[in-house]
């Protein structure tokens, strides 16, 4: 049974367990990250490490770190940043942020996702801006912001069980914005997918939506928004 | 193949076609409601005939008629009243009123869902109160309204696409509310499907719901909280 | 990353890690509550005092926790009232009931959601009626309550599996009802989907549902309808 | 392109369009049945012959007939005996019936899926009671005829919507029971299948279910225990 | 808050935390049984109890049974006979067999299932034949017992997976035959949602189906038609 | 039964069938939009000509017409631009536009969808590019555009069938990117459900989504985009 | 707003509303097909002719056409060969056939996806062995067969409803099979979902399948198959 | 209650629990395996042993095993040769290969899959090729790797989250294809069934597909197809 051997290709770092992609940056111009999920300790400290060798000036960053996973980094690699909210960590300095996110959760719930959001943004270098606890069920903690909602240059709107927020918010302003469900709920919440196809079908015009729970998509596009938009 | 046959029981009429319940008024308070889909309109007729001479003094309801339904009652029994954006007909004087059901819709779309509602309010003894495009994408509409929301008894809110509405307006008022997500949208709307579980997920709390595009029942439901409930 | 704060609004209390609403007794007349799901047992011991704090005079409400919370709860806030089957506490005295809701639950199974809603309407100022184990496949039970039936002011009716209960007693009497569907249930009753299809189809007029095992909501609907009701 | 051709197997009809099963009768004991859907009315005039043909001393049995099939039957084939309600028709003697199937609709738009379970029952050699309008919502119909029930061998249960009749049928009586769903509804019913899950979760034992809107599969199961059924 | 309370109505034994139905056997000829999952061993036991009480002549049926509770039951009830594979518990003796249900099952994964039904058939008075291991892919199997199969008075055919073994033996022999899917498999069999679609959609006519893993009510389903059959 | 009446407010058109919110273009920044789908022909031309005397300076736009619409359009509005491919219309002068949207469709029979994106980026003040029929089973097609897509400040992707475009360009480029899944395929595709899964599920980072077929939508957010992005 | 031109690559035809692919030959040693669900019958007729022209030595295939589509084509190009069952044509000359598929269908409403399965096999340069109604409701049917099963080098096994015929066929003969799920059926067959699942649970191991009614799918696996087998 | 027992017949091991199908490889020129998913440790090895002593010139396969299976299976079956990552187990010597399967992963999690679709593919006779971690997203190192993929007889693909890589293959050459979903990715993935219903609408012809996660069926039909092909 042949294997397939990392050809000398520059753009692949082949770790025996994993042939890494470590060329997107210079596609795309996003940072390197690292999905969590699914992976030992053992192999998210090794992929982090190959990563940070690589683009040493910049940060990278893992994603969806389980208990295990955030013990094991804290002692393996002491100079990696670790978020316990976002289940995150960052390798490497942050860039200059250009433009701004605001990124805005309906609930406390919420918040898991709103800074795996609002730490990916960081990473590729846009700045954030946090409002929290602004359910649409209670109407004057939003309508108190809307003036930092307009100062945005990109929206990331997140909530879980109706998913209501976004048609709110895209009622008020004309910002770019992201949308993302989250599996807050129970029941015919059915693990987000309820406030899913809430945000699709949204009234206001220009909702886009990423995966239930994805911060870090739903960063990774209001960042590129933010950090090409002109200054205002 | 022998048939059952209806055994003189009064509560019971007996139009060959079918062996209609009259003894709802009896048991609930209600009037007597025909569901016009899946009839011919002979049929219709001749069960609103046999109803209204069981109950002359009060008036019974038809739901869900076709056009050609319409054109045929028209002719029949010219002394109906005919609804035609709510696609339904009264026969018999309508009750006086008591208490008042605000019927909230967010969108023109919406309007056949929240007739329905607002002829089935009227027919079961409670006043109505029609408050019209006020979707959660142009806030101010809804804003503006808050104290006819609060005078209400009880609200039947209407709203399609992706539901947001009733979490809105049961963030302004605790006034009980029957929520009604209708088919208007497409794609992902599922035929109503999203707003059905936006509204079952409502962060607000107290929102009860019906069937997709059922005016009717969450009439039915509205009219008898309004109509139990004291004078303010 | 800059983080918005609690601008002095007296109508939000910042507990940072979260930015209570502390106003929704104002806006709709209700008692203050925690959802606990999702929240540490400090956050809720938290959020139960500082509600306390802001209202005294009557008692804030605690749902979904955990047994850890409820161990907690137990020890850090003595004076608190626990409900084990409902998973649920209250902190400060009832308030006086008006007018009569009737919980009405399927089998034994359904207790949990049942205790939350009668709790809830406690809490939320209505009298509450238990009526237990009357399900649809022994008819003669549900028959011989129906005078307690029909002397409430609204029913909520819990019901898992076929959840055919909402039916069968919607045709019995005319009072305003909730249906609460449970997860009751195995195979294809998809975690109470099925109880939740049928109660949205019931051929009962005037059933309005809430979502799976959501005891809570129907209890505020339910406590809104009867503490507005007129005197029988 | 070669095609198989019957192979002179005195068990299958080549008609060209159709190699027919000619020998289910001998399998099964039950009669031949041509389904209509998807086929021409030649083709259904065709098989139905063929059928009768091979066996004239028993009827054979054509469901699922188009109106323009209904209309070319009845000139093709003066001799057909055509049930409009069921869109069925049969073609030879029907058999001495042995015991008897109960058929129990909910409401007057079930007609049909019950006119086409009890027209298979009797070309399946068993008898056939009708009981219409019972639906759940006037519970005094139901059990005005519960003699009626107990007596029959097999019951076979017509309902849409919420689908709970075989529910409550099952806590009256322990009868044999074929539960059939039946497309009634609209919105969350779903097509039937709100009223088929109901019916799977039943918390009557012993419910059996076929597809929606399948009156020949209950009638065919039916009629098979009611004519091996020992007399009382 | 006021409890209902066991109106002295000998149909119902009031435990408390239960109000159990002892009429069942007076109303369908069925013994009593208690549904396990949900309830305390110490509930199963006391429940078990009650009814043996009320029917010592008669086995009473105990299923859905954890590991927990079948401990306690050894203990606590050692008359009780186990059956460690149905995961159920009968306590008196069993009825005089009347006809014959063959159980048939597909795999090996589908014994609990299929022991289930064996046992609930042998308490609702019927005899049992059992026929393992004759899944569709290994046809020969199935078609060396079908002698044993058309000498039943009914059928119980236990499969997961993709649901094929109803369709296959219904076109062997026309005995009344009751379809259970099971949970057995993986991916998109979606908990034995698709072997329960299958079922429904059999080409098989007859094929009456009941809920994914439900042994027990295809048993009762199955014991009533063959107590019910004239011997041959 | 009293009909809230426009309060004189001048955000609001009142046409007596709908009360039209003028003051989008205020609150956004974006043009007035009638969405046809639901209203008559006479309805679509007087909201458009409602808002174009509001906004006579900048173009309004209707999309999802139908055919009877079309006619009456051409007919009452000679002045409006007709774009048949995209079902949709235009009154008054398009914006001068800022920044680029490329508009990326899979196939010949995504063109209804990429066009009605197309002409609403124009009308929302954005310049169009269109790469037409470069799905990815002809990747060749794909490659050969790169450098269009790399100059564009925010792509539409639009697809059908298995919805894989996003994800292929997504590794190809770095530009902000909505993606739009169509309702191309039949069977397992669910009406667009499955290509709205797959772009969901996306492994190219920053893919946000739209609703099924919603081109209007994508387009919205992409010239939001492109018209704040900073010249390169 | 620019649009893109077809550059003079060789690889793609441009006919103004479509680039055509017609390199896929080259690629993949195919022939070309235009598949015609939603081009107009000139669209289809226009891209026929330029693959005709293209690739003359070798027929080109239309599948999925309308019967408008077929009238067109036979009109404009007489020299097509049409399949009226197939709803599909060819252009050119059929290649010698390599290799041999049988293409197995339970019932004869799956004729028009066998139908476009065995042509595109043929065009795809494989021959075809055609067998008909083999249902596994008569399973004396499908073991007559069972030597013209293993002497082909690939299956392709068609079924709608339970779609439990690849299960039994691939218990016979271990020969690669495709199996193609029907949309016939109605209620829970989903419009062929209920035979798909199946299909993908088969127990039979080795059974690969393709979308509903895709015969052209899976005609072009197993004329790759066929025709690279080394002859027997 | 009477057993089935086994009658003598060769093509049966019974082992007590299970009457094991021994035949297979005369039927279809396959091994024996066992499917170790719900089987205890202790059945696993008895039935390998069973099988081995049957087949001593051949290796059996067994799959989905539990780390426990695996502990036992190690210490009971020192000789059998265990693949950890495939969680799989073969006794007995490999058979010498004929023609190539290329086994194409998309990504680090979907090693187990392909894993076992290789180990699979061994067993039944061909050999194989690990072309490893070219999902579309870095579609460079799919576009280097293709010489190999046009050398294989057979591909397998293996891909979760939106399961684009068929389609992208199936552009690139015209190779069979097995396409296997896998269950890695969260929220809107659904467990698989995104990928899933992806790669039955892939746009590039004749991809066929199995169950989510079921690389043991890719590898079936795979091999088959690949030991059948003639030389190149």
């Amino acid at each position: 049974m042949e294997h397939n051997t990392a050809p000398g290709d520059p753009r692949i770092a082949d770790l025996g367990f994993a042939r890494v992609d470590v060329d997107r940056a210079a596609r795309t111009g996003d940072p390197e990250v690292v999905y969590g999920a699914g992976k030992t300790p053992d192999q998210v400290v090794a992929i982090l490490r190959a990563l940070h060798e690589k683009h040493p000036e910049r940060a990278v960053l893992a994603t969806r770190l389980s208990p295990e996973t955030i013990d094991v980094l804290a002692e393996a690699l002491p100079e990696a940043d670790l978020d316990l909210v976002a289940r995150a960590a960052t390798l490497g300095p942050l860039p200059t942020p250009r433009g701004t996110v605001a990124v805005v959760a309906a609930g406390t719930s919420d918040a898991p996702v709103a800074a795996e959001a609002a730490l990916t943004i960081a990473v590729h270098g846009a700045g954030v801006e946090r409002i929290d606890d602004v359910g649409v069920a209670g109407l004057h903690r939003l309508l108190g912001v809307r003036d930092r909602l307009e100062a945005a240059d990109c929206l990331v709107v997140v909530a879980g069980m109706e998913g209501a927020l976004p048609s709110v918010v895209g009622g008020l302003v004309g910002v770019p914005m992201v949308a993302v469900p989250t599996s807050v709920g129970y029941g015919a919440s059915l693990g987000g997918v309820a406030a899913l196809l809430a945000m699709l079908n949204s009234c206001a015009p220009g909702v886009a939506v990423v995966n239930i729970d994805n911060g870090y998509g739903a960063g990774v596009h209001a960042a590129r928004v933010a950090r090409q938009s002109a200054p205002r």
